[in-house]
């Protein structure tokens, strides 16, 4: 198997510990994260050769945030060092009613403001056979978006599959910006992951008979919306995550895999979250995973959603879980008993 | 609209971190609070002119109170430093079928020996239109009794409305002694608060059909008791909260308010506790902010048990949230999807 | 009332605080416990002069494990201190269908490598009424599994009252070793306590129409279950927890005790688990306490289910609970309201 | 006495605990300061009026921010809630031979992005007869330098006494920009303060016979230093603390102020350090709150010196000291007997 | 050897972490101590049976007072469970020229309140050879000044050593009040402890050339000292403590022992402070326990003054050394090599 | 320049925070290290390809433990994963007179248990040009001495340079033991690494004129030692580095390297010490990247005992710190002024 390329933006994530909020909180929990970061970790921890492609500062921000993802094996070889500030996002942990809340500052991150010149992907694809990015890298700056095209384009070109999460994040951009950006995007994109709102937010595909806040969702609905998807710009295999927020403690959790006219669901998982923050991306990880070694679409799905199920278990973005791990409880062992 | 003062004692508060029960601690976080300072603390982070009237110890212990309340943008101004100690309480934080536990050790502090001559009210009720207290504060001394008792005199005087909150404590006084005590200051009560229990532990004013213990409650039992309390001492308006016990972790929480005759019923929240203890406090603020901006009642009371239900999301006595963010949970967004 | 002695392991057990995956910890909380000091501290908390039995190497760890016991009022003046190490024991707690897991270090521990003349039970039985082991000793090496028998002799000629809770541990010895050297082992016990699996897993006697995994138990089942092995062992009480696991988070909770040719049901409690770890053992030395000091086996039933459920609202191995806690929660104040 | 006006940049303040290198930080110690802001707090400990002008983001992290400085008394009222986001600083405490590390993250912040009509001075120097500011807000951009100066002009309109810090950052901008800003600015200054540095980077004003780095330091070339600030710009007073770096955790500290063609030398202390930062901010508030007083020129001088000495001896930025305590050492208490 | 019994207060200390302030503090480090609690501890750390004789409440706080006790193996039988509060008192850790700070809460503690019939001493000192107590338990109150003279009575008659810590704190008594009372009880005591200030303060015995704030003291000034109390109350040994404090963090540190007319120097140890609260209690428990075991004068004061210097560098107020370390530092070992 | 091969144990690291002793531990702070690991990370952090070679168990903590390798840049594709336990050593860090302790539990780890099938040294040596190890290795099995051995030759038959820090434990084996094997292992060594005291422990070759436990050293006794081993052995170059304990904070720091006839001198070093634990491996792995670099024999040592002081400075083994920073000390800067 070749290496996995993930492109995208590692930030410095601080947290209160517990269920502080920031206004009370005289200590960060610091760690470094980012969706795609998220993503080349989980598939280390599968065993896969992951490479992690940025633009990151030379200083000892950066630098820590480098050691991270050398410590779980991430290959950072790839990484350029330049640039003023490494981004930082705040996240507060929600309970119950109260959400939880992300403080972006983020703007104006080396990666922001890198360009073409920064990235050579013609060498970034040697070895490589996928390539993983998500619709937060072109949303950074109109340079980024340029960025990923040329990337789509020599990853076609070196024959990479490419896979896209669309993570829309309304504070980055319009709509209807992300929808000009990604429709120009996704063409190239083998297989495409969005939660259950984003083909709604970026393209205006809508599942029916669903309404998000109220945790009602309607599987049948995203059926079609995968379908749509799949058709409108030609992607292999379109993945869904379904979330049911029942509160900020408790959520349902399943998946959806679309792909040659088919449609693969999940079983459902009701989890008690420890931090949900990183759940979407290690779906996208363990999917990749999966498809990367060949599992079938029904055994993909139920991977990704177990492995994100169990993301979701854990604290910080990272998903820290073996492969065995994710197997066993796809497998059913979801009841918690100590293991000796 | 004019300055609320809120009059009570300020302790120190001592938990070990997490679920560690007392006696494992090596470590106890340090805040502080108390009934009345909790009120405080919610109206000014509504941003009401919220000034707190108190006796504290000129050391260093009195100043991290002051400093406290300061930090929350309530206004010291009008506390007196004098005394030796302040007051101090332990919390250990119950979990499941184990309940939570404070201990006091608030006997002697500055404000429970202080006398009339500590307090000028007509200099303090300058420039203010509310005034709250609770009968903890009564309950603290003989002393303090006839404070309260000539702080309600001064604030009718001056026109200012009086709000309280029963909150009875069974180990700061006997049912008797509150009973004779509230009798008197009742009375000149605008806006009367209370707990399931606190009419009947008071003033022996029980709700029919409710078995507190059981978490069984019948909201219409409730209704008559604050008929009666209306009726009885001439109250505007009594607001009663409704806490149905699941566990130490699970807790239904609802609040009524009576007012011309009428009762109004707010919906019932499910909460998965983070911290329980102020949740009647900031039923208070909230309370006494809606109506202090005119809200209607249901709109009162529905904000009010918003606000108290995020409270007990939070760590610590203080509610550290904002009116919108108050006003989006009872309007409805109470699934805890994450805010980015 | 004699002295309770109780003979095992004492460890040292590291955990990564709240959450965190092992992998995650750059600190670990710090604690000493093992099955049988487990025990001891719940005799020492509800009143009963209970002594440790143990070989503690004569270091900083091992002084410090020593302490530990003292602190809860164990009496460690029957510890031999030589040898050298203690075993260690790593704990990772479980959320939601993420499993705990424990990873024992545990292997060439001063106890494990103790020997016959390490101890002197005649000695160690003056004063005593009751001894008590579990599986866990004898299957530390063969030495232990003699050092046990000869134990279990001295106690029965100095007409001491023997428990065993049979404690089955998978990765130290096999199905067919436990069964065999339990076997010799059990026909000495009076007091046989066993959690769900134990009895299937070491004497191959399984409760029909159940599944544990499942989370879905048979009570008739396990009535036959402990009939069986009072019968085989001549056992005059026999008692087994059983515990539903719904998650890591979630479990149901009950116990049987069987004597006389009755069997004594238990209320069941639904946990939310803070720590599940030392739950058998903290209903063990409730059982213990409850049938030393003559409580009829509805009450002694009620009383160890009702202290075990206790333990786990509690951080850590050790049942931090007094008497006056579990009668009230046996009595049925479950519902957690604040006790001030 | 009128209220004293800072102006400038408040942080967000980040840094690992103890000697924990960046790289090595799990947690970051969190808390806010900035030069003028920690002068502020320190004006407030001894008991002036005095508030911070600034722009400040209005969010969570803006929001800790202004509650920081109302914790310690500072008036927050005239500051401006607007603009994305708070500048940050990484601090790294050096030991012995290895330095402290500040890392700036502060680009691009809502106050360097501020342009004069975020400010309306003649209201702000309402009530006010002193106004602080340091070369860091000029520094931080061109809009900035021009409101600075536009401040000075409105100050003298309003006989408004200026004291300014020199302050010089390399990594803000050059000598020559510092020297061509600044030497605009300081006419306007009746108290101009500096550290042994300054001097030289901004107006390249030279001590004779000093060697900063090797840490001697003549005391005879400061004064000529002091007198040539004081003839070229006008200066009523010019104090230049005076740092000698044995190594990061002993430094000599002493500072001298020349006023009226005097020059009044202090006291000199060893100092064991605790954290440095902040020590030139606390020098300043101390010297203003003297001058502001009416203390004599040397009285002032040692309030300013042993106040930064303490200053030194306590955690973070802010200076946690009483006017009493600060007297205590300048009258000769400095050999650290406990107090009870 | 006998049982040592030690009588007086034991209170909750409080701290904050480091060489945070108390107004800093969101978090206290929570531990148990008291002047003969601490001699107590030392004792037992040496293989001394001792005992401690006071009045605890029966709470969860002060559980976990004697729970402290009891982990470093002090006897806790003798301790009577009642009354309301245990005392508190804050620490603030000085550095370089910032004196640390000690605020007392322990006004109406249980052991304050105690009177005469709380303790039964002829009981208390079966198989008691030692009897220690400070000046700190009779300054409590009154009525704890009649229990000590009681105390005392009953010890010479049972034939038991007595000694006694001057231990002047000014904020619990006057000097003229604790010269009268302690002029009445110390014609009891056998070993007399004292250290640089104490003779001067209750008695007026005023040392020659010595100026303590200056950090200069002149031993030939001490030995006259002692030899005046020895003198005017006939006590067998007179020992004093030498501190010479440079500043919070480096202290000079000595003592003299003056017996049979002889006084014996010790060495003296310049100290890098860690926490110096305790340092006069660890040196009166290694005195103790150097003369109970008959080690010479020299000897005996060597060993005090090595074990308080070892003190000094351990956090919080117990003494946790063996009896060879000491020996090991006053035989010289005190460059502090790596030992493995 | 090719890849250096460091070859050792690498362990679990467990300390209390600060001063705490461990009988006072409730948590550890939990790092990874050993002797030859910390060379390897100080190789990795001055941009060396540096691989270790070991066996670490196959379960979390072993992971932990590579994590902790690659987190900071060292190649851990070489590591044997099997066996049962990784090795772990308890450090309290000492003060003042108080030395530092290490307790070892790393009897059985996986490495001691290794043979010589667990290595391809052939394999193992492609692409290397460096070979380190340290005395600590062979002491930790026999089997472990014969694989050193077969290591060394095969190092000689590729070619590669061998480096090897005598690093003599007295709790591992016996001075006689030590001295037989090392005998046989020097000889293949290129650069031989001692301190002050391993050349006496382990050869008898002993400095005159120095009494190591005084802190006196004498340089000139130093050099004898060092012609003495190079002679013995033939050795290309040895380095022995010079520690003057004056207290556990303070320690004189220099080395010495001999080659080619001529000893160079290091400049001293007063260090006020954070952590010494590591200083000797940071001194190896900076003089090893300085020799490998190709310095002059005095930049060499130069660079050695700056890297090592500074290493000193810092928390844990390992030495994070940059070639930059190590020549910024040993060209002058050690006054620990301000980094901004």
């Amino acid at each position: 198997m070749g290496k996995v390329i993930c492109f995208g933006e590692l930030m410095l994530r601080l947290n209160p510990s517990g269920y502080l909020r920031i206004v009370q909180a005289e200590n960060f929990e610091a760690s470094y994260a980012g969706g795609e970061a998220n993503v080349a970790v989980s598939l280390a921890n599968y065993g896969e050769d992951a490479a992690f492609v940025s633009v990151i500062p030379d200083n000892l921000i950066g630098q820590s945030a480098v050691n991270s993802l050398r410590r779980w094996g991430v290959d950072t070889s790839l990484i350029k060092r330049s640039g003023d500030r490494l981004g930082i996002y705040f996240v507060e942990k929600g309970a119950s009613q109260r959400a939880s809340k992300v403080i972006y500052d983020r703007k104006y991150s080396a990666i922001s403001l890198s360009t073409a010149s920064d990235y050579d992907w013609k060498s970034i694809f040697k070895d490589a056979d996928w390539f993983h990015f998500t619709g937060i890298t072109p949303a950074l700056s109109d340079s980024l978006a340029s960025v990923c095209l040329e990337a789509c384009k020599a990853a076609k070109e070196a024959g990479v599959t490419i896979s896209c999460d669309l993570n829309y994040r309304k504070n980055l951009w319009s709509k209807e910006k992300a929808g000009e950006v990604m429709g120009a995007l996704v063409p190239y994109v083998d297989v495409l992951i969005a939660n259950e709102e984003d083909a709604s937010d970026v393209f205006g595909i809508t599942a029916e008979n669903t309404d998000v806040e109220s945790g009602s969702i309607s599987t049948a609905g995203y059926e079609k919306v995968a379908a749509e998807l799949s058709m409108r710009f030609g992607c292999k295999a379109v993945a869904i995550t379904l979330r049911g927020s029942i509160s900020a403690n408790d959520n349902n959790w399943a998946g959806m895999l679309y792909s040659n006219g088919r449609s693969y669901l999940s079983k459902n998982y009701l989890i008690h979250i420890v931090d949900r923050v990183g759940g979407g991306d290690s779906f996208g990880g363990a999917l990749i995973h999966a498809l990367h070694s060949g599992y079938s679409e029904q055994e993909a799905i139920e991977f990704a959603v177990a492995a994100s199920c169990l993301k979701q278990t854990i604290e910080q973005d990272f998903n820290h879980v073996s492969e065995s791990e994710v197997k066993a409880l796809m497998n059913g062992n979801g009841t918690g008993r100590v293991q000796r």
